[in-house]
């Protein structure tokens, strides 16, 4: 078989890109805390720990390293007769990460469904008027555009 | 200091969905060989390896992986005087997560910007037009909603 053409043109800038996204968050139980955190509006220590079932030391790990990423703020709080304990809030930084963990989030409602479950088609709705919501691609006038009219590589 | 009212009101319908998403394209490796793939177009296990920089057991592992999840497909090729060879491509699934790499990519160059470098405004545009794109949140007339008028948590 004939040798295919090539079309790598430059070093990944895309890649390095994604490279350090995935330094900030690039471990599956980081980018489900924050998915819990931005889309679930999970806050507390315990309650992330209930809805993940991960051991206490890890989720202790990756919430440091996610304050230490300038992505989550640490608030002690104390119910009566008990220590101090913590919630977790989100900065500005992860709040603009929503749209990318809706995205994959889409896309794993249609390639990764639920077993047996009634495959959900909504990730969200709007606030004010309560119209279904998704991810897509727009060009600078707003308008959508379809998957096959991107030329991803223009930003190489 | 009271305590904060509990904002969650059912298990992680969402996180699970991404978990599933993560459990297919969860490590760090995988989602820089996708972004390759389909970002950049970079095809070769050759290519991939100077890419990243990725050892090349390591390389070949999460490739199989990703195979096996049916995320990318793999073909013989033969340049002469050569052993056999394998390219990648993506599949129809693989191609759809673009959207929520780009989503990534996006954020990445607000929020990781490169050292030194002009950051990149631009993830990728229209093929017919020339006109920049980049990912939103839309309605499902396709009008785009500001992150603020979004109900996140409609879908749990």
């Amino acid at each position: 078989m004939a040798q295919p053409e090539s079309t790598v043109t430059a070093t990944g800038d895309v890649s390095c890109t994604i490279g350090r996204v995935l330094g900030a968050v690039g471990d599956k139980w980081s980018l489900r805390l924050l998915c819990e955190a931005a889309l679930n509006g999970v806050t507390r220590f315990k309650d992330f720990q209930a809805v993940l079932g991960v051991a206490p030391d890890v989720l202790g790990q990756r919430l440091t390293k996610l304050v230490d990423e300038g992505l989550l703020t640490k608030h002690p709080y104390q119910e009566p007769g008990q220590r101090t304990r913590y919630r977790y809030g989100l900065t500005p930084a992860a709040e603009e990460l929503r749209l990318a963990l809706t995205a994959l989030q889409q896309w794993g409602e249609v390639h990764r469904p639920k077993d047996g479950g009634e495959p959900l088609t909504e990730v969200g709705r709007t606030v004010d008027t309560g119209k279904p919501v998704h991810v897509a691609f727009v060009d600078d006038e707003g308008r959508v555009v379809p998957a096959d009219n991107i030329d991803y590589r223009y930003s190489i």
